[in-house]
C-alpha cells in the first residue's frame, strides 16, 4: 500500500471555512488553506497538479482581496484512454450557527444517516467523492480506467471570479484531449432515485424604459394632463403574457423544439411526489395540475417573468408622486431550440407595437442586458450512455433524466468557451438544502456516489 | 401717531432663520424668535395674543425638540362687524446657498423689483402684508372696518405638526363668531394677473396587494409554473386607465359635477400661456391642446396616477426574481362631487372583477389608504364676491377663479374641523419659486397685496 496515500475524510474539508462570499481576511484565508489541502491531496493520488495564481480581486470599498488559486490537475494521459474531466469548487455560502443551524455548520455531524455541514452536498462531497473514487484505484494497485483531469476552484458561490479568462487561456493547453466534463454541482429531484442532468434553459433579460423627463411629478399639480410613464409601463409589462402564463410575444413559440413522445416517456419515469413538492414551495396551487406538465414547463418551454420596476415609488407608505422615467424589467427563460437574438427582436417588435398604439408621447427604450443561451445535451452521447449504465449498476434503477429551469453558467463556460461535451451527475438528494441552514449530503448518497464515479470510470472506458 | 407702531420689514422677518424642516436646534431656536417677534408686532398694533404651547416633537432616531408656539391673535370684537380670520405660517424651507442661490437666501435682496429671500413668498410676504393692512388702519388713526383674528402657526413645512388637536380645541373658542378664513399660502396662475382659488381635489391612495407566498422565487426554479404576482398586479394597474387619462372604473364619473357654460367661461377668461407652462414643465406633449382643456383636467375633473409598486425589484441591475408579494400603489384626484366611500367601493369592486376573471390562485387584498374629500367653495359666497371687488378696485381687474389640483390639508381642516368657510386669497405670481432655490416676491405684488387686504377689509364690511 503506497504509504503516501491516506484517507481524505469530508470532516477535514467541511471544517475549514473557505465561505467565499464574504469578503473579509479571515475566510480568503481559510480558502488559500483549502485549496493548498486540496492540491496536497491531489498530489499523493500522484496527480500532476498545477495551483493557478488567479490574482486579486477589488471590492467596491476600494479593498483588495486574493482571489484563491484555481488546481489544475492530471492523472494518468494515455492516448488510448478516454479523458474525463471534472469541475468543481471548494467555496461554500455563509454559514452562521445563529442563522438556525442545529449543529455548528463547519464540524460535519451525523444524525440518522445524514452528514449536516456547510459544503457537504454543494460541492465538497462531491468533489471528494470523485477523488476517492479514483483514490479507489490507487489503493487496489489498480490502473485507472481513464485520464483523469480535475478543475477545482474557490470562487463559484461568488461568481467565479476570473474562471472565464483561465478558461479562454488554457482551453488549447489543459482542455485538449478531455473527451467531456463531468459536474455534479446540482441535486436529484427526488429524495431517493439518482438523476442526470442534460439541459438548463437559457435566460433573456429585458429593460423597458418609458421616459417622459427625468425628474417626477407631483400626482395634485400635473395628475389628468400627462401620458404618465407608469400607464405606457404597467400597459407594456401587461402584454406580455397572460393569465395562464403564456407569453403573448408574436413567434416567440416558433422554436421551441417540438414534443417527442419519447421525451414525454421520461416525464412520465420522473420520481415526483406532486404533494411534497407543493408543500416544500408553499404554493397552494401551480398553473398545472399533473408532474409532467409541471415539468415541461420548468425545463422545455420558455416562460416569462416580470422582475420589478426601477424608478417608480417602492418604498412602504403613501408617496402622490408621478415617476417621470421608469424602468421594467423582466425575462424570458429560453428553450431548445430558441435564438437569443431572435427573440430580442420579437420583444423589441411587440414592444413597438404595443406601445405605438397608446398614442404616448413618451419615449420608450428596450434593451437586452443579458442572453444566455440554453443548454442542452444530446443524450445518446458516450458520457450520458455512460452514466445512465453506471447508475443502473450502483442504484439498480435507471436515472431521472433531468433538466434544470435555471442557467447554470459553469456549464455554459465549458459548451461556449472550451467546447467539450457536459453531463451533470448530481449525488446529493432533492432535500439537501444547498445554501441554507443545515445543509447535509446522506451518507448513502456519499458512498454509492463514490462508487458511482467509479463505476462511470469503467463504463467510459468501455464505450471508448 | 402711536409710538408703538413702528413699520415691519420683510427683511427683517426674512432675516430669521426658521427652517422648520431640518430637525437641529439652532433652526428651532430661530423659529421660536420668529415666532415671538410676530407675536410682539402682533401687540404693539394693539391685538389680544396668546402663543400657545405646542409641546415638543418626538423624532425618530430619539431626539425631543420643541413645536414653536401657535399665534392666536384678536383685533377688535365689535358684534356689529365681519370677523375674519387671517391663516398664515412663519417657517419656511431649507434653504442653503450652495445649492444655487444666487444671493443670500436669509438676506432679502432686491433685483429688478424682484424682493429675493427664503419665505418672501410662502409665506412671510402674504403675512406681513396682512399685518401692514391692518397697520395701516391703525398708522391712519381709521377704525378697522372688520374684526380680525390671526392664527399663525410655525410648522407648516413639516407637516402642521399638532395643529388640527389646536383646532379641535378652539373651534368653539377661539374660531367662535369666525365668518370667514383667509388662506395666502398659493400663487396665481399668472405673472401678473391676480387670482382667487375656491377649490382643491381631494385624493383617495389605494394600495392593491398581491402575494403567493412571503417569501420571492428564484424565476428559473419557478418560472413557466407560478401564477406570478406581479402579472397578476400588472393586469390589475393595467386595468386602471387608458391611454388618453380617462379612468375605466365603472362609474366613477357619475358624480363628477356637470359643466355649465357659466364654469367654461371661468376657464376661458384664465391667463395661463401654454406655450411657456409647457417649456417651464419640460413636458413636450400634454393629454390636451386647449388652455380650457388642461385645466379643467387638472381642477374639475378627477385623475388616476400610478405611483409605483412595493416588493418588486427595484433597484439598478438584473435581478432574476418572481416576487412573492407585491403591493400595487395607485391614487385618483377626486373633484366635487365625488364621494370618498363610494370611489373606496368602486375601486374595489372593480379591482376584484377584474382580478377574478383571471383565476389566479394568489390573494389579492385592496385597500383605501388616505381619503380626503376635495373642496370647493361658492364662489357667490359673501368672502369671494369681497376678494373679487377688492381686486378689481386695486388691480383693475377681475381675478382668475382658479383652483388647485393638489389637496391643501389646511384648507380641509378649516373646512372639516372649525367649519369654516375659507377663501384663498394668493399675493404671489405663478414664478415666485416657493419651495426652490432663488425664491422671490415682486415689490409690486407685495405693496399691491397689502392693498388688496386693505379693501377686501372694507368689502367684508360693505357686504356684512
Amino acid at each position: 500500500r503506497d504509504p503516501k496515500l491516506r484517507r481524505v475524510m469530508l470532516k477535514e474539508w467541511v471544517a475549514i471555512e473557505s465561505d467565499s462570499v464574504q469578503p473579509v481576511p479571515h475566510f480568503r484565508q481559510e480558502l488559500s488553506r483549502m485549496m493548498a489541502v486540496a492540491a496536497d491531496t491531489l498530489q499523493r493520488l500522484g496527480a500532476h497538479v498545477a495551483s493557478v495564481d488567479m490574482g486579486s480581486q477589488q471590492l467596491p470599498d476600494g479593498q483588495s482581496l486574493p482571489i484563491p488559486p484555481v488546481i489544475l490537475a492530471e492523472l494518468g494521459n494515455d492516448p488510448t484512454k478516454a479523458t474525463v474531466c471534472f469541475y468543481g469548487h471548494l467555496d461554500v455560502q455563509p454559514a452562521d450557527r445563529a442563522d438556525g443551524w442545529l449543529t455548528d455548520p463547519y464540524m460535519l455531524t451525523e444524525v440518522d444517516g445524514k452528514l449536516y455541514g456547510r459544503g457537504a452536498t454543494d460541492n465538497k462531497g462531491p468533489v471528494l467523492a470523485w477523488i476517492n473514487a479514483v483514490s479507489a484505484f490507487r489503493a487496489l494497485e489498480q490502473d485507472l480506467p481513464v485520464n483523469v483531469k480535475f478543475i477545482i476552484e474557490g470562487m463559484e458561490e461568488a461568481g467565479s471570479v476570473a474562471l472565464e479568462e483561465l478558461m479562454e487561456k488554457e482551453k488549447d493547453r489543459f482542455f485538449s484531449g478531455v473527451d467531456c466534463v463531468v459536474i455534479s454541482d446540482n441535486l436529484w429531484i427526488s429524495k431517493r432515485k439518482p438523476a442526470v442532468t442534460y439541459g438548463t434553459r437559457g435566460n433573456s433579460y429585458f429593460t423597458v424604459e418609458v421616459k417622459c423627463r427625468d425628474q417626477d411629478f407631483h400626482s395634485g399639480t400635473f395628475g389628468g394632463i400627462l401620458h404618465e410613464p407608469m400607464a405606457d409601463l404597467v400597459a407594456l409589462l401587461g402584454s406580455l403574457v397572460d393569465p395562464s402564463g403564456h407569453i403573448l410575444v408574436p413567434g416567440i413559440y416558433d422554436e421551441v423544439a417540438p414534443l417527442t413522445e419519447e421525451e414525454v416517456n421520461t416525464y412520465k419515469a420522473i420520481d415526483l411526489d406532486l404533494e411534497e413538492y407543493r408543500n416544500s414551495s408553499q404554493v397552494a396551487t401551480f398553473l398545472f395540475d399533473t408532474k409532467e406538465e409541471i415539468l415541461m414547463h420548468l425545463w422545455r418551454y420558455p416562460s416569462l417573468s416580470i422582475h420589478g420596476i426601477e424608478g417608480a415609488f417602492d418604498e412602504p407608505g403613501a408617496k402622490t408622486v408621478i415617476p417621470g422615467r421608469v424602468i421594467g424589467k423582466f425575462s424570458i427563460r429560453l428553450v431548445p431550440h430558441m435564438n437569443v437574438s431572435v427573440v430580442e427582436k420579437q420583444v423589441t417588435q411587440h414592444l413597438e407595437d404595443v406601445f405605438s398604439k397608446r398614442n404616448s408621447s413618451n419615449k420608450m427604450v428596450v434593451s437586452m442586458a443579458l442572453g444566455l443561451h440554453p443548454w442542452i445535451a444530446n443524450i445518446n452521447n458516450t458520457q450520458y450512455i455512460a452514466a445512465k449504465r453506471a447508475i443502473r449498476t450502483v442504484f439498480g434503477t435507471d436515472p431521472d433524466m433531468i433538466r434544470d429551469g435555471s442557467t447554470i453558467p459553469i456549464t455554459k463556460m465549458f459548451q461556449d468557451i472550451v467546447h467539450k461535451s457536459v453531463v451533470m451527475i448530481p449525488l446529493g438528494a432533492v432535500d439537501d438544502g444547498e445554501h441554507s441552514q443545515n445543509e447535509k449530503i446522506n451518507r448513502w448518497n456519499y458512498i454509492e456516489g463514490t462508487k458511482l464515479f467509479a463505476a462511470f470510470f469503467f463504463e467510459m472506458a468501455q464505450l471508448h
